[in-house]
């Protein structure tokens, strides 16, 4: 039997920041047909909600440590401001959005992240999603919007990594989609010199990754998100994209499409 | 043919903002059978964020003037956080929950507050509630958890009172449910003499309402309460409760029954 089709998209700062990036891009998110899910961010203004309070932000290895009050700007922020500017802005597209931590309806469990050289406090790692409900959603014709908050199912919410949690989706809806999973970001897609934000590198397989990753083509923030989409390839997601928004627009936009 | 019952539950500060209360009303919460919503306020965490932040809170009438920043920090104090917490402290106990604004599904569409004596800003009031999604939700023994926040369906996000949603909600799935409400505060129900926490008013109807009000035994946050309480009798909703939380717990406490 084929599977129908399903769109799993996250979006970062340089989208939810910018009031109008972010319309444009709910603009042209309400217009793609069929089922599609969005996850987003939100860590800058956390950061700045966090100062405005004078509450401390360390971060390690781009990683929020999350101490109790970090946790209450994050839900307030990914979960309250962010999410909920997301979903309104959505239904004037006439896309009937439905903002989701992991907590709601139980879709995402997670567990503290182990200390190991690095206690990250509230941070939580993805243990399960539940696809059967996420499906349910989708069967009523309602768009999830995911923020980076998760739980662990015991009164406890955490911190956890968005580019993460949408890998997570997209490999648990795997087995009943046929699932596309795009990282919008402010770059076309993965360079091959920074420096020039044309040189697109427009397909990579886990060969070429090592090679890039030997040659310290790819290093820092990119690193992470390039296993995260290697991660959910191998959990059976059919494509991953790393793209600029433009791309939902005009298939034709340069992109990096990666590939086992 | 006869129609499923569905409790609607509204809890105020009293029970949010106290953790050991929030507690221990969710685990009575989680134990009620049958298909159940819930409303919360949140006001007093609102006004305590707006301070931290250096944003002046005005209100009128017990009503919040919300300016733009105001909203800001509605959405993120009742959405984020207490919703969240609420939402995570019911999975705890193996409810459901799943939390709501009205933006989420289009579930409550309101519209700005006309400007008569007062322009309370970012105040919406209820247009209208799609019971089927609610209902959708219901089905799939899902638990929705409503904050106090609405939307106009293009875009702009409102503080509304909590009361009113809860009132709104109760008539709207009235079509499809034999609905009660009830209203959980501080006391054990409307007092004969405010000095006297245990002369609670056991019965109110229509006539004895007018009459306790020119006695001016109602008055100030009462009587939009118990106006919220007859219009929802008035809409089909078979039964309303003003009671202390304790009444989910013990049937037998004493609180105050309003019928037409």
């Amino acid at each position: 039997m084929k599977r129908q089709k399903l769109l799993v998209i996250k979006i970062g700062g340089n989208i939810i920041e910018n009031q109008d990036a972010l319309d444009s891009f709910l603009k042209d998110f309400s217009k793609i047909k069929g089922p599609k899910i969005l996850v987003h961010g939100g860590g800058k203004s956390a950061t700045q909600l966090a100062s405005k309070l004078g509450v401390k932000t360390e971060m390690v290895g781009g990683r929020r440590i999350t101490s109790s009050e970090n946790l209450d700007i994050v839900v307030m922020t990914y979960a309250g401001l962010l999410n909920k500017k997301i979903v309104s802005g959505l239904q004037k597209y006439k896309c009937n959005a439905l903002g989701l931590t992991g907590a709601d309806a139980n879709v995402i469990v997670a567990e503290k992240r182990p200390v190991q050289f690095v206690d990250y406090g509230y941070v939580g790692d993805v243990n399960s999603v539940n696809s059967k409900v996420i499906k349910g959603f989708l069967d009523l014709e309602i768009t999830p919007i995911f923020c980076a908050v998760t739980h662990d199912a015991d009164g406890q919410l955490f911190n956890t990594n968005a580019d993460t949690i949408a890998s997570e989706i997209a490999s648990a809806m795997s087995k009943a989609y046929e699932v596309s999973l795009l990282y919008c970001f402010e770059l076309k897609g993965v360079l091959e010199d920074i420096n020039d934000k044309e040189s697109v590198i427009e397909h990579i397989d886990l060969e070429k990754y090592k090679v890039l990753q030997k040659a310290e083509v790819i290093a820092d923030g990119m690193l992470p998100k390039l296993q995260n989409c290697f991660e959910a390839l191998q959990k059976n997601v059919s494509k991953v994209y790393i793209a600029n928004a433009e791309f939902i627009k005009d298939k034709n936009t340069k992109c990096t499409t990666l590939t086992l």
